[in-house]
C-alpha cells in the first residue's frame, strides 16, 4: 500500500529482538487498546502497522479455561516444555481486570518469575479494560509485537469462560482448553462455549479420582458433535505429569494448520474489528453521546422506544467534533 | 416520538399477560437479537418498541458467577422466596450456547420444572448466539417482555463470567454474584471481573469448610476498595438455608436504588448497543466483507497493515448491494 508511514524506531528496536523495546510496544498497543477502543492512536497504530509484516512465523497457542483449571500452572510448564526443546517463548496472561488492582494481579503471575533470568522468555500480562473488542486487541496485538520480536511460541494465557475471551481464542493458532474435574462436569464446560474453541482439551489435575469420568464425558460429548472430535489428553501440571503429551497434541494440531489461510481469516476479523471499534469511537465522540442522553432525559416515559430512539440517533446528521482540531462535521440541528 | 407504528397485536397479548404471547414474543426477540445483530428485523423491534413504555415496574435482578457456583439452585430458590411473598417471577437463564444441543443444556433447567404448574413464574432459556452484543440485547429484551407482562421480579442468571456476561449484569438493577468456596479463592473472583458488577455477594455452598475464609477475604478485599462495600451473605441453598438472608440484602439494595435515574441509564446503553449493532450489520452488508476477504488475498504478506486496511474499508464509499456483482468498492491494488 502506498501510504506506509516511516517505520517508528521502536519498531527497529522490536525487531532486533530488544527486550526493553518489546515491552515499551506492548505497553503502547495495550494502552490503545484500551483506551475507549481500538483506533487510530496514532502512535501504537503505526507500529503495529510496522511490526505486522513481520508477523506470521511464531506458533500463536492460547491457553483458556475455566477459573481455577490451573491454566498458569500448565502454562509454567509448556514453557518449561517448549525451551528445552530451544524454542524461545512469549507469554500473554490476559487479566479481564480489576480496578482493584488496577491491572493484573499477584499470585499465579508471581510463580512466571522463575523465567525472569531466561532471555529466550517473555511474560507479561495485559489489563485491557472497557471497550468491547479491546480486550482481543491488545491481546492480538501484544502476540504480534512478540512474533515480531522473533519468539519462536507466543501462549496468550486468558482467564474465565465468557464471550470476550472466547474472541480472544479465535486470534491464535491453536486452542488449548484447560478444564478439571472439580470445576463442574462436561455440561458446565459445554456451558461456557469452550468447546467450540478448543483444538486440544486437556483435564488438569487427572490425579483427582473424577478426572476418569471428565475425560470419558468429554469424549463422548465430542464425538456426538463430529467425527474428526479434538483430542483430550490428561495431566497433572503441579506434578509435572503428563504435560510431555500436551505438548504432542499441540504438535499434531499445528502440523494439519494451514497457515496462509489462518493468518489470513485472522487478518479479515482483526480489520473487522478495528473498523468498527474506530467507527465507534468517532460516532459516539461526535456530541452523539450527549445528544443521547438529552434525548432520553427529554423523553416522557411513554414514549421511550429504544429501537426508534437508535434509528434516529443514526440517521441524524453529524454532531460538532468535541475536539478542536478533528473538524469537518457538521453541527445538530 | 411521532412515527411511532401502530401497536402489534402479540404486544397486547403481552400485555394482558398472557402465557403464550410471552413465549413467542420472548422467542421473536431472542430470534433477532441472535440474528447476527441486534437490529431492526421488523417485527420484533416493533415489539419492543411497544412493549418499552410498560416497563419499569418490574424488579430485574442478575445472578452471576462462575460456573459451578450453585446459581441455578439458588435461582431456584430466590423463586421460592419471591412467591412465598406474594410476587410473581420471571426468570431469563442466558446460555452462551453450543452447537452441540442448538440451544439450553438440560441439567440445571430441569430443576426449575417444579415451577411449571405455578402461573405466577415464567421459566425461559435464552440461547443467543453469534454477534457481540447480541446476547445482551436478547437478554435486556426478554425482561422487557416480562416487565410489560406484569412480572413483579425478573431474574436473569448468567453462566460464565466474562465480558459478555457482565454485559448482561449492566442490564439489571440488582446484581447477585454468586461464589463458592471450591471454585478458588477470591483472587479468582476479582479476575473474573465480578467484584465491579455485584451489588451483594453471596457465598454458596456455606457448610464447606472454606466458607469462611472466602467470606473473610472477600469482606476484606470489598473493603479495600470502598467505604461502602457491598454486603457478602452466606446461603446453602441446596439445603434451602441462608435463602432469606440474601433476599433481605437484595431487597436493601433495591431500597436504595433511584429508579428513575437507572432506568435513564439503561435506556442509554441500550440505545447506544441497538446503534453500533444497527450500523454494524449495515455496513458489513454492502459488499464490505467481500472487499475485506478480497483485499486481505490480493495484498502482498509483506504489505498487509491492519490499521491502515481498517481506516481505508471505513473511508470506502458504500458498495451498491451485496449480490451479486460484490461492486463498489475498489480492488486493492
Amino acid at each position: 500500500m502506498p501510504d506506509a508511514p516511516d517505520r517508528p524506531a521502536l519498531a527497529d528496536d522490536v525487531l532486533a529482538g530488544r527486550r526493553r523495546a518489546v515491552a515499551r510496544a506492548i505497553t503502547a498497543v495495550e494502552t490503545a487498546a484500551g483506551d475507549g477502543a481500538a483506533g487510530d492512536l496514532g502512535g501504537a497504530d503505526a507500529l503495529v502497522d510496522a511490526l505486522y509484516p513481520h508477523t506470521g512465523r511464531a506458533w500463536r497457542v492460547g491457553v483458556t479455561g475455566p477459573p481455577g483449571a490451573g491454566k498458569s500452572t500448565l502454562v509454567d510448564r509448556l514453557v518449561g516444555a517448549f525451551r528445552a526443546r530451544g524454542q524461545t517463548v512469549g507469554v500473554v496472561a490476559v487479566d479481564p481486570s480489576s480496578p482493584f488492582t488496577g491491572g493484573a494481579l499477584l499470585g499465579d503471575r508471581v510463580r512466571m518469575d522463575r523465567w525472569a533470568e531466561d532471555d529466550g522468555v517473555f511474560v507479561r500480562s495485559l489489563a485491557a479494560r472497557g471497550a468491547l473488542g479491546g480486550l482481543s486487541e491488545a491481546a492480538e496485538a501484544a502476540c504480534d509485537v512478540l512474533d515480531a520480536a522473533g519468539y519462536d511460541v507466543v501462549l496468550v494465557e486468558t482467564v474465565g469462560v465468557g464471550q470476550g475471551e472466547i474472541d480472544v481464542a479465535e486470534t491464535t493458532d491453536t486452542t488449548l482448553v484447560v478444564l478439571v474435574p472439580e470445576s463442574g462436569d462436561a455440561v458446565q464446560a459445554m456451558k461456557a462455549g469452550l468447546m467450540e474453541v478448543a483444538d486440544v482439551f486437556c483435564v488438569n489435575k487427572a490425579d483427582k479420582p473424577e478426572a476418569g469420568r471428565l475425560v470419558r464425558a468429554l469424549r463422548q460429548a465430542l464425538h456426538l458433535r463430529a467425527a474428526a472430535a479434538p483430542p483430550v489428553v490428561t495431566a497433572s501440571a503441579l506434578n509435572d505429569e503428563g504435560v510431555g503429551g500436551v505438548v504432542e497434541a499441540l504438535d499434531a494440531h499445528r502440523a494439519g494448520l494451514d497457515a496462509e489461510a489462518t493468518r489470513e481469516a485472522r487478518l479479515r476479523r482483526r480489520v473487522r474489528r478495528l473498523v468498527e471499534a474506530q467507527w465507534r469511537r468517532q460516532f459516539w465522540a461526535g456530541g452523539r453521546g450527549a445528544a443521547l442522553a438529552d434525548a432520553v432525559a427529554a423523553l416522557d416515559p411513554a414514549e421511550r422506544a429504544p429501537h426508534r430512539l437508535a434509528a434516529r440517533l443514526l440517521a441524524a446528521p453529524p454532531a460538532p467534533s468535541v475536539e478542536p482540531g478533528r473538524g469537518g462535521v457538521e453541527r445538530e440541528a
